[in-house]
């Protein structure tokens, strides 16, 4: 089979404004940013009609490092949707240059169920994370500098809450000191860089509603506490406007294509782990908007994109699941058995139905949320019939769908039958109405536990007394109604990365807490998660290179 | 008068297509980005072509606080040669969001003589200096890292010369401790943040020939020396690829237009005076493809931008200018003339005729080039007929043509006469082929001799050990042909920012050296000039903001 890069280039793209036109967009509103992307003014979203917009959630089984394959099944669904009649259109999220040139090479689907043009969407694409590191690095400079200049006024915060944020896995910069050398380089202080993913920006991009309620919620950014215990926010600072302006076009859709010329919108891209994993609520709306049926994804495991894209993103806007497809892999579900890495390409049943207990649990999870369920396996050449065989005759005994997915191999002619089955089971088994696992008025700890309990299946919840005190300061500030955004590793229900499969009855401990306050969430981290990735010692930056004129090493 | 954001906003836009189109451009082979903004294929460059157009200078006396408006001159001066029935392009550096948010509030021109739409054009335009960032820290996290996988094999260096950008003021950022906290975080070391515009990546930009010179430069970038003494390249580090993968659409020159809708090349962006100071040798070649004639700048006073584009940007690419425009204010000669920045405003004969002594001096040097030069008057509201007048005399006991430019409040047509005297004066008496300061075989203290000394006025050049030992280094590389580029402050002849006017017979200090081995160019640091900018006690993002969904704060 040809790579990732040589199916991208074999496609002949339509130009963005044709494609535009097939949704009947009024295409000659949208601003081109090279022939074959553009964004899409916010005003062109209906809020009417969108409603009549059948929305599906892709999510999947806890991630290992062999990759699920959650954004080609996604992407693949919407070209199945395409293939039997219907008008659908796949919603994701913009990849990170970190991951891009660290582990992952890309996020732009795969095979033949890719969104394109994939290199430009896997570089600087329409600038989006360029436009939230700036203006997220802009308030940094403007605090410092707002500190400096009014330290002979006694001025000054008892603590700064704002760090710096850059779109490179970077682990020399999680922790430093700034502001050395003579005075006039500023005060000094400790501080540290997070992914851009991880910035309170990107979190607020993709949760507002429109320029206005963008602008409200960078007012509110909380930078840190003065010495008589006030919050101190962008507001504060006076320089909201200056910030809004530089987000001006990033908080527009950006419209792209598949790799059969269908509608795909990408935009946004918080993690899931250290952030809330979901594309931007304006992207979402503008697809329903022009979708019978918009697909859309959470970032990794059940428990953290999907938690989050209901108890946060749905509960947000008012949006209503109408089914959510979990994504399996045999080779997945034998780690999670316990097989190890190097062998999970081999036959293993006893691995593979040990596996199905983490597939279980998350079932278990998305129905309590009041979703129908069904299970798509993304399938790899190495996989065996009886290994289907299993996995299907499981998922009737749980009375969820099951579907196979070849989109990766045969694009959206490999994806048929499950677009059948998508559209079969939204008709005669809908979701119900969302029920989230918490209410508003619950307090930070019910909002925390509920989440860790029910969903991660902990036992004891415990805090640092710095997490206890910042639960203190958020009572104060009465903004315990904000949602909670649980920050943990994403390679287990715990906090713990080493606990594969379904573990049960563990102790969860909630390390910090991080007060979004444009955002409205509460940030609970748990356990040794990053903010800040590391590179591998094996970088994908090695692989990347232009050969003749063409890009090679991303997917 | 109307404001430049009001003027603006009150020129109707040509779709860039046309604007390509009125210069016989190959509309279909550029890339919108917007439908003002398109970038130009390199390969639309014509090295034949281009030896028929003619190129001009622009440049000024030295830099005050008040402004001399260089840019606006520029874009005038293309503006009245439009009038005037020639085919005239402007070709231009981009913005730096530091100073667009700190003290000056944009870079686009003003009045009725700006490239448009400046909105994007000072904000983030088409993303080249998010590239050039994203490039530059990506090598210093890739370096790093190499650096913490390898030191259990005993791999270090003994210096490393990579510190990272950034295109925010950031004084905080000048200089920093990295790598602090467990060891996972990296190995602790010193570290520090320049603005984006010198970054060695950005010279690089600019002075590549094409995709495969950008990957060669990119290649021999010096990172540090291992501790057997040996240079340590991106090339060791195996990443030129993909730094250059990164930068691929940012190489492509960036076609705007006028207030009066004319092509503009907007394309680069070092600073003057920490970096080389001019746009890049693409765009312009690009322009001249295009345009019979081109005006192009170069950063701050002649002292700097002007001799860096002779003996840098020409050397490098061949262009000859047909002349060099320099631009005064009469409150900037009177600034220079002693005259108190609260008090230029106010006639003062004696002030100004003082202050001609500044520009005297940069004529002197522009002549050595072989540069027939002839003056523009930037004319301000509070100019009176007297002092119009007295330099008309000055110049023309000099043997210069004068002329007052009115392009800020009248736009083209207040720059004909400007555009006649220079047609004018390049069919009677053009410059002579450049004549170098110093050439290419000439040690490097020859070099920075030379041109302190003819072209600074300064009578002693003293070195520090370090810089020094640089020089040594330099030499045993083999690389003393490259040129020199000095970094020192825009504010006198000198390296001490307090001494305006003429300064002459002063010691002139070598603080550091800095080799760009992938620019091919040695940085020698004078003085106490800084890498990174700090912001104002009042900086323009408290002035920036969106009324009524327009944009306001931006000029």
């Amino acid at each position: 089979m040809k790579s990732d890069i040589e199916i991208a280039r074999s496609v002949e793209l339509k130009k963005i404004k044709e494609v535009a036109q097939s949704i009947g967009m009024p295409y000659e509103e949208i601003e081109n940013y090279g022939r074959y992307i553009a964004k899409v003014p916010e005003d062109l979203l209906d809020e009417e009609k969108l409603k009549k917009s059948k929305l599906i959630l892709v999510t999947a089984i806890t991630a290992t490092k062999a990759g699920i394959g959650k954004t080609t099944v996604s992407i693949g669904l919407a070209l199945g949707l395409n293939k039997i009649g219907k008008k659908a259109i796949v919603a994701l999220r913009e990849p990170s240059l970190g991951p891009c040139f660290g582990m992952k090479g890309g996020a732009a689907g795969g095979g033949y169920a890719q969104v394109l043009p994939m290199e430009k969407i896997n570089l600087h694409f329409t600038g989006d994370f360029h436009a939230i590191t700036s203006a997220h690095n802009m308030i940094a400079a403007l605090l410092d500098n707002y500190l400096y200049q009014n330290q002979s006024k006694g001025f000054g915060l008892k603590e700064i809450l704002w760090r710096r944020v850059i779109d490179v896995n970077d682990r020399s910069l999680r922790s430093i000191v700034v502001g050395l050398g003579p005075k006039s380089n500023g005060i000094t202080q400790e501080s540290g860089f997070d992914i851009t993913p991880a910035s309170e920006i990107m979190a607020i991009l993709c949760l507002s509603k429109d320029n206005v309620d963008l602008r409200r919620r960078i007012e509110n950014i909380l930078l840190g506490f003065t010495y008589d215990d006030k919050p101190f926010t962008v507001k504060d600072l006076g320089v909201a406007g200056a910030i809004t302006v530089l987000l001006k076009d990033a908080i527009h859709p950006n419209l792209v294509q598949t790799t059969e010329n269908t509608p795909a919108f990408v935009h946004g891209g918080p993690f899931a782990n250290i952030a809330h994993g979901c594309n931007s609520i304006l992207a979402t709306k503008m697809a329903m908007t022009y979708g019978d049926y918009v697909v859309t994804e959470a970032g990794f495991g059940a428990d953290l994109g999907a938690e989050k894209f209901y108890n946060i993103k749905c509960r947000k806007s008012g949006l209503q699941p109408c089914l959510t497809v979990i994504v399996a892999t045999a080779q997945g579900l034998k780690m999670h058995g316990g097989v190890s890495l190097d062998r999970i390409a081999e036959p293993n049943m006893e691995g593979l139905s040990e596996g199905l207990r983490n597939l279980d649990k998350h079932i278990r999870n998305l129905r309590s949320f009041g979703q129908t369920v069904i299970v798509a396996f993304n399938r790899f050449a190495t996989d065996t019939d009886e290994e289907m065989e299993l996995l299907r005759e499981h998922c009737a005994e749980l009375g969820v769908g099951f579907t196979i997915n070849s989109a990766f191999a045969e694009g959206g002619e490999g994806a048929v039958d499950m677009a059948r089955l998508v559209v079969d089971t939204i008709e005669k088994q809908p979701s119900k109405p969302l029920h989230f696992t918490y209410k508003e008025e619950d307090s930070v700890q019910q909002k925390i536990e509920k989440v860790a309990s029910q969903i991660y299946g902990a036992s004891v919840i415990t805090y640092s007394s710095i997490a206890r005190n910042r639960i203190k300061l958020i009572e104060k500030m009465g903004i315990t109604h904000y949602p909670i955004c649980i920050a943990k590793t994403q390679y287990s229900f715990s906090a713990d990365p080493k606990i594969y499969g379904a573990v049960d009855n563990f102790e969860f401990h909630i390390k910090d807490i991080v007060i979004n306050n444009g955002a409205e969430m509460i940030v609970a981290i748990a356990g040794e998660i990053l903010r800040m990735p590391g590179l591998p010692k094996d970088p994908q930056a090695l692989h990347i290179d232009i050969v003749d004129g063409e890009i090679e090493g991303l997917s």
